[in-house]
C-alpha cells in the first residue's frame, strides 16, 4: 500500500550511492538525526515540507517526489510476519528471549504503562571494541502509563 | 519445553514481592547486571553453578531448583508470534518500522554482517524528562562479519 | 501466561451472578467507570492497591486474590488471532473495513501520528432508538505526534 | 478484487490534495457524514448514482469513475490478517485487550446478541484537552438480539 | 473460554444416548426447533432461564448445569481455522467455492448488505430422493442494509 | 491459478450491468438455475458447449472466452482462508457456530457421512416479512454414506 | 475434540503389542480390510454394533470402550496443517507435486468432478521387487459428477 | 519461482485441447507413463532431452521450450498449503484421516521407515462399476528404512 | 502424539546428569554414534529391541520403559513451524540463505534427485580453530534419483 | 525485497549453461568456494568489487548487473515458511527430527551458546558409495557463547 514511497528509497538509495553519501552527511544536509532521516526515506517516515524540499535539493528529485516524501505511510516495511533476513530476525530473536524481561523491569520501575515507540528515538553507533567493534542500539521512549479510569 | 525454568520463574516472581526485593538488588547479589538477571530468573538463560547457588540461597531454592536454573533453555518465551502485549508489541512495531533503517544503518557502516544476539548486552534504564520521564534502552551486540569463502 | 488473573475473573463472574450486581454498581463501589472496573476483573487491567481491597471486600475474596488483582498482566485476551465470536468479530470487521478511513481521518485532522491505546478511556451505553436499540461506544485516545527527531 | 475502487481511492486522495479539500467539505458536498463519505471515496462502501454523481462532478471524474463508486466492493481493506500499521494496530491491541469486556457489557445490559457493524454509523473528532487534545472516536451500532427459534 | 458449556454438550449427548431420545423429541420437550436446540445443548446458545429449566428436568441435569445452559458463549466451536473434519468441510468448500456467487446475488436482489446470522433460523432435513437420500438445509436470514449515514 | 476464468467473470458483470440483464433472466436464457449460472459466470463451475454458446450469444464473447467458460476451474475463490467481506464471512460464522450442530443432526438422521458439496444444488430467495425482508437459501445436497469395506 | 476415541486406539495398541496381533488378523476377525479396521481403532472410522462388540471380545474391552469404537469421530488426526512425520509428509508432497496432475487426469477420463473420500476404499501391501520392496497403495474412490442444475 | 515452466504447462494445455490429443496418447508418444507425462508438461518434472526433443516435435514448441522441459522445478504447484479445490482437497483430506493408519501398516510391515516420494511411480485409472464407475489411484514407492547407524 | 516418548527423554536427561555420563559414553555403550544415540534417547528414533535393553540396563529403566524406546515417533520434535531457540533457528536460516545453492549443487552435480533424510547420517564435532572452535556438522545422504516411468 | 539480485541470478543460470560452466569452474574463476560462489550467483550473498568484476568478466554483464552483485540482499529465497520443493524440505525435516539432538550435543560440547550461520561455511560434496552414491555436506560455524553480563 505503500509502493511509491518504497520506490521512491530504492532510488534514493542509487543516489546516494551514486553520489557517495553517508547517511550523517544527509541527516546534517536535512537537520535530523541518521536513524530518522534514513527511515523517512526508505518510506516509513513522513518528512515536513521543509525537510522534504531539502532532501529533492540534495537527490535531485521532482516536485511529485518530493510531495511523496512527506506522505505519511502505511507503516510495516517487512514482507513476512517473521522476518527472514538475519540482521532483522536476530532483533525479532531478542524480542522472542527478552521480551518478559523487558515487561518485568518497565513495570517494576515505572508500574503499568508501556515505551511508546510513537514519542521514541534511537541512535545505531560503532562501539570500538579489542575483541571486535561491536553495534550500539540506544533507544529512547516516553514512558505512558495506563489510564484507570 | 521450558516448563520447569518457567514455573520457577513464576515462584521467584512471587518471592521477590514477598520479600521487597528489586531487580538491582537481586542483580548485585548474583554479580550480574538487571537484565541479565532477570533474564535467567524468568528462565530465558543458563546460570553458571556459582550463580545458581547464590540465587538458591537468595530466595530459599532447593537444590533441584539451583540444578534447574543451571539448565540451558529452549528460548522464546512468548505465546505466539506476533505478540499481544502491548509493551512488547511496541518492539515487534519498532521492528515493522525500523527493521530495514537498521539493516541500511549497520551495513553502511560495517559493510556486510549484523549484530550478534548472543554476545550481546542490554540495559534497561530511567531516563529523567521534564515532559514524563523515559524508557532507555541500551544494547550492544559484536558485529559478526558474513564469511566469504 | 495470565492463568491466575482468568481464573480469578471466572470466579468474580460466578459471584457476580450469585450476588445480582451490575458492572455500574461494581463500578461505583470501585470508583471507576465500568468499562476500566469489568477489564480489570477480567483480568486484564492492573489495580492499585486501594482499589483491589475494595474489590476484596465486595466479592469476599482472598488475601492472595487481592493481590492477584493488582499483577500487570500479559495482555491479549483472546484464543485466536482472528477472533471467531460474534460480538468481538464485528470490531474486527470494522478495523477491516474502517481501518483506511480511521487513518486518513486522523491523519488529515492531527497530521502523523496515532491514537493513544494506553492514555484511553472508553464507554459503552444503551442508546434508546425506536428502531431499535442501539449500543454506543465512546473512545478516547490522546493524540500521541509522530517525533521527527 | 477490488483493484479499481481501490485505484479510484488513491487517485481521489491526489485530487483532494491538489484542490486543497477537507473530508468535511466533501462530506457536505456528497451530503453525508466525514467517515462514510471518507469510507466510500477510499472504496469500501458503495455510493448511490445521485451521491456517486457529486463525487464526480467535486473530483472531475469520468461516467465509468462514477460507476465504479457505485459499486459493491469486496470489503477487506488491510493487506493483514494483524494490522502492521501503527494507528490500525491500536484498533486490533483494543480489540485483544477489551474484547471480552465489550461482550460483557453488551450481554449484561441487552443479553445474548452482538452490535451490529452494518446498521452502524462512526464518528471521529477533536477533543481539546490542556495535556494535549485527544481523538474521539463514537461508534453506533443497532443492537441484534440473537434469534431462539 | 467455554469449557464448562462444552463438557456439558459431551455430558448431554451421553445421557441422549442412554436414554434414547432424538434431537426432535428434545426440541419438542424444550419448545425450539431441533437445529436451535441442539446448538443450545452444545454450548453454541443460551437457553432462557425457563427452557433451561425443562432441559434440566428432561436431562437430569444440577442447578449449576442449569446456570451453565443459560450463560452467554464464547462462539466458535471448530478447532481450526479450516475445519477437518469432512461434514464440516463441505460446508467450508461451499464458502470457497459459491462466496462470490452469494455475495452477487444478494446484492442483486436487495442492495449492498448482509444476510443476518444473528437474526437467523435454520433446518436441516432429510429429502427422500430415489437416487440416494439428500440433506436440505433450508437458512433464513434478515437482510441488514448497509447504512449510508 | 484461474485468471482467465476469473477476468471472464468481471467481463460478463461488466456486460450484465450495460444490458441491464438479471440473474434469473440469464440462466433462463442458458436454461440453468439462477445460483448455478451465476457461478459459472464467475468462473466457480464448467459450462457444456452448448451451454457456453447459449452464454457467448447472450453476451457477445469470441470463441476463446466461450472455450474459457467450459474449461474446468481450480476452484475457490476467495483471497483468504477466513473471509474478511462481512456478506461471506457471516456464512463462515454460521460454520463456526453450527457446524457441530450440522454434524449432530446429518449424523442422528442419516448415520455416518456426509451431506455432497457436489451432487448438491442450490437456491437463494427473497423471503417477504413483515419485520424487514428476509434472504432464504436452501442447499440440498446427496447423502454419502461412509463405506466400511 | 475426539480425545476419548484417540485415547482408545493408544490402549488398542498396547493390546495389539502384547497379544502380538497383526492388523491382517484383527481385520479378518472384525470382518473388514485391515486398513478400515486400523483406522477404525485408531478412531478415525466408526465401528457398527456387531464390529464393536466383536473388538470388544478381541481386545478385552468394557462395554463403554464398546460404545466408543460406535462414535462418529470428529475426523482429522493430525496435530498440524502441513505434517511433520516423514512418512504422512510423503503423502502431503505427493499432492503437492502431483495435485494439479490428478485434477488433470480426472477431468480428462471423466469430465468435471471428484474422486470421493467417502465412498471410498484402500489397500496397503508389501510389492516385493529385488531393487528394494515397496510399499503399493490403491485408492478407489467413487466419481462424483459435478451437478449442473 | 517456476513460471516458465507453469507457463509452458498452460501452453501446451491449449496445444492439446486444439489438436484434441489425450495423455494417452502423449504418453506413448514421449514413451512414459500418463501420469508422470503429464506431471512433466504441466512443470513439476523434468524430462531428458530426447522426451523434451519428442514433447517439442509433438506441440510444435520452441528449443527454448524444449530446453525449458528439462529445467528441474522447484517442486510445489498449489497457491496454499491447504488446497482449495474440491479434487486435489479429498487427497488432503485423505491424509487427514489415514494417515496415523498408513504410518501404523507401513511400520507393521516394513518396521521404522517410509514410502519414498521420489522413487515412485502411480497410475490412475477408470475402474467400471455398476453403481457408477470409480477413480482407481495406484502408488508404489520403495520402502526406505531408517538408518540406525 | 509423542508424550510418552518425550517424557522418557527428559528423564533420560536427568539420569545422564546424575550420573555424569556424556553422549560419546552412552553411545559407545548402545554401539551406535552419538548423534543418532541422543535422537533416539530424546525420542526421535527408534530402537532395537537389542538396543533398547542395553539402554534400560544403562540407565536404570523399567521394561516398558524400554518398550517406549522401540516405539516409531511421530517425529517433528518442535513446538513451532518456525523455531524459537536460537541454536535451532540457525539451522532454519541456513535453509532460508542457502536453499537453492544447496539444490542448484545438487543437480549440476547428481540431476534431479534429492539427498536422502532416511538413508542418512550425521556427526556434530568440535573443530579447535585459534580464532574460537568451530561446531562441524556432517551430513551424508544417499542421493535418490527422481522416477522417470 | 530483492528482485534485482533473484533476476540477475536467473540470468546467470541460463549463461552458465549456454557456455557448459560448472560452479566448480566459477568459483575456481572468482577465487571462492562453490557453495559461496553459487549463493552469490543467486542473491543471497555480496560480492566485493574485486570478486563482482571477474563474476562480470565470465559472464559478460554490465557494470549496472556488477554492480547488483555487490549489494547486500535482504536474504531469504523460498517462498514459504515451510518449503514446498522435496530437495529443501529434506533439510526442514532434518531440523524438525534432529533440531533438539544438535542443541543438545553442541550445549554438552561447547556449554551454553550457538554455532554461528555469519561466521560459517559450508561444503557439498559427491561421497562415492557402492550401495549408490551419497551427497555430503559439510557445514562448519564458529561457536558463539551466550555472554553473561
Amino acid at each position: 500500500m505503500n509502493e511509491a514511497k518504497t520506490a521512491l528509497g530504492e532510488k534514493i538509495l542509487a543516489i546516494k550511492r551514486a553520489k557517495g553519501l553517508t547517511w550523517t552527511e544527509i541527516a546534517q544536509r536535512l537537520g535530523h538525526s541518521p536513524v530518522w532521516t534514513c527511515a523517512a526515506c526508505l518510506g516509513q517516515m513522513s518528512m515536513l515540507p521543509d525537510t522534504a524540499a531539502k532532501a529533492a535539493a540534495l537527490f535531485g528529485l521532482t516536485g511529485a517526489e518530493a510531495e511523496t516524501l512527506q506522505q505519511i505511510p502505511y507503516r510495516g516495511a517487512l514482507p513476512t510476519a517473521v522476518p527472514t533476513d538475519p540482521v532483522i530476525y536476530r532483533f525479532y530473536e531478542l524480542m522472542m528471549v527478552y521480551g518478559t524481561t523487558w515487561k518485568e523491569l518497565i513495570h517494576e520501575e515505572f508500574g503499568d504503562g508501556i515505551m511508546s515507540a510513537i514519542d521514541f528515538d534511537m541512535a545505531v553507533e560503532r562501539q570500538p571494541d579489542q575483541k571486535g567493534d561491536r553495534v550500539k542500539v540506544t533507544m529512547s521512549g516516553k514512558f505512558l502509563p495506563y489510564k484507570r479510569y
